[in-house]
């Protein structure tokens, strides 16, 4: 996928900064709403920059290495959770709703045959790449081909949601075993060590844990080196489809919100292929998964929201959303200091 | 001030808890969310709880330790800032607009004649119980007479407040150097160093910092015992209005947001008059200055952002509104984990 993505604009940058600094409060102190304002001026090229459109994609894919059993739960819950989306029954539809966002679902590479109707409040986009990825374990988890595509799944949704109107894009995934794929990114990319960086995802034993380090770190060695061609090595169709997403977000100076440990194992791989993707992310949260904190710091953005969530779906991007209205509202609505 | 404050609702927080498990996610997989759902609980005896009716009530008070000019800016600014509230103009007035909030702003203890008119948006209460507080580094900076006075204030603005229809209470100040005030109080009730707990307010530059450590650590050692009799001895009106909110907003089971250091410090006051005050707050975040994350530990409240503000007003407090009300409406509006 071939993407220009353009510099951030240091001229709204630099009167971002200057008007927070005249406004009604000592400077600085209404510390990171600041930061977020002169970032959002930068991105855009606009100070009265309003996210008024806001779309959430929450994108799902199954996993091979999940043959390990890797998770808490099946591989099914995939597809019943897709269900769940378009029903309007999961985490993401309720926070999602609270913040006039709307929803789209997008299947990138679900294992099972999914019949789904568009509803007007919710949008199913049926982009399924593969039946799952293989199993990373043994072999390459995606063909170069097949990477991509869902690459350019992730670009498509995009501008089909641009065209609805979208001024933020807020990113969310489903999959099942999908931690085992993003641990292993985290650590191929930023070298940190697979024990650092993997964590309990759904919440399994010791057992499983131990087992899932070891599956990691034997994959790594199999697929040295393994911080060139990542997604297709190791990733996740849904994966894949959100760096697509985020490198044509970029692309078009739209803001994009990360979510959690496999959303940012996702903004790792767009920044491996454009590091420009970078300057349009801004970090949701922070959550309870150890490789979400290195992967942020790696990225060096700064998380909105530290609520110790471990959900994914988009849940703590789209809870960023009132501290990025905010930020804007003081910015623009605020009185300036004009004391005699 | 008599005030009788009802346990928390231990079989609603059961309720809760049981409900959060049976949700569409893992267990735990909302962190926070889930643990504030079950305090909301808690607190108002109810599982379907919402934060529908929302007060922010700014207090505004002025310190005679301001003599010794430890803030940047001087003590005009108090009242200089009441006006801007009143006139829609601040932070403050930006965030409650955004997060559907009232505002009503209260002169505890403002040096200065206010004259300003009611609007229907925004309720003023002239409650002035003086002209700002006596220097506590020579002498008590409030009578026990008047200290009451303030504690009454509070407790009848929120009473006043709850006949306009209230489910949550937000509590911010102003008051130029009240900053030092705080941190004497944090130090003097948390048994903390002076040193430890002071922070540089506004923005003072190190000179002004040491000389604000030294007089602080001067007056705990004139007034010891500080832990008794605190809010008369180093506190400040718009401190004891807000501690008095608190007290009768907990007697009603109407949960209270608090804000930053101030706020904090004026939960402190609560805490030493009536401990199940505590019971009834929420910490809206833990901002920049070092007092308020040594407070919050002190009562045992973990905060909800961490945005790094150091502002006052209520905005931190504000700020946290939508996060109390999705933590309610996953809560209620998730469908259930119900898996063949």
């Amino acid at each position: 996928m071939k993407i220009t993505i353009p510099q951030l604009n240091k001229h709204a940058m630099q009167q971002a900064r200057e008007q927070q600094d005249m406004l009604l409060k000592p400077k600085g102190a209404l510390g990171q709403l600041e930061t977020l304002s002169i970032q959002l001026a930068g991105m855009t090229g606009r100070c009265d920059w309003l996210p008024q459109h806001r779309a959430v994609l929450v994108f799902a894919g199954d996993h091979g290495v999940m043959a390990h059993n890797l998770s808490s739960v099946p591989q099914a819950i995939t597809a019943y959770m897709v269900n769940q989306f378009m029903a309007g029954q999961a985490a993401i539809n309720v926070l999602a709703r609270q913040a006039n966002a709307r929803v789209t679902v997008i299947d990138a590479g679900v294992n099972a045959d999914l019949s789904l109707t568009n509803t007007e409040s919710l949008r199913f986009v049926s982009g399924k790449v593969a039946y799952g990825t293989n199993d990373f374990t043994v072999g390459q988890a995606i063909s170069a081909e097949k990477a991509q595509k869902a690459l350019q799944l992730g670009a498509d949704v995009v501008k089909a949601e641009i065209q609805s109107g979208l001024d933020i894009l807020v990113l969310g995934e489903m999959g099942i075993g999908n931690t085992t794929s993003a641990s292993a990114i985290i650590a191929a990319i930023t070298g940190n060590s697979v024990e650092t960086v993997t964590g309990r995802g759904t919440g399994v034993d010791n057992a499983t844990y131990q087992r899932k380090i070891k599956l990691i770190t034997e994959a790594l060695e199999l697929h040295t080196p393994v911080n060139v061609d990542t997604l297709a090595k190791i990733g996740g169709y849904e994966i894949g489809a959100m760096a697509g997403a985020m490198l044509y977000a970029a692309s078009q100076r739209i803001p994009i919100v990360l979510d959690g440990l496999i959303c940012t194992a996702a903004a790792l791989i767009a920044n491996q292929i454009n590091p420009s993707a970078r300057d349009y992310m801004l970090a949701g949260h922070c959550g309870a998964e150890p490789g979400h904190r290195i992967a942020l710091n790696y990225l060096t953005l700064e998380p909105i929201l530290h609520l110790n969530l471990r959900l994914g779906e988009g849940t703590g991007a789209v809870l960023a959303l009132p501290i990025i209205e905010v930020a804007m509202r003081t910015l623009n609505e605020m009185g300036t200091l004009d004391v005699g």
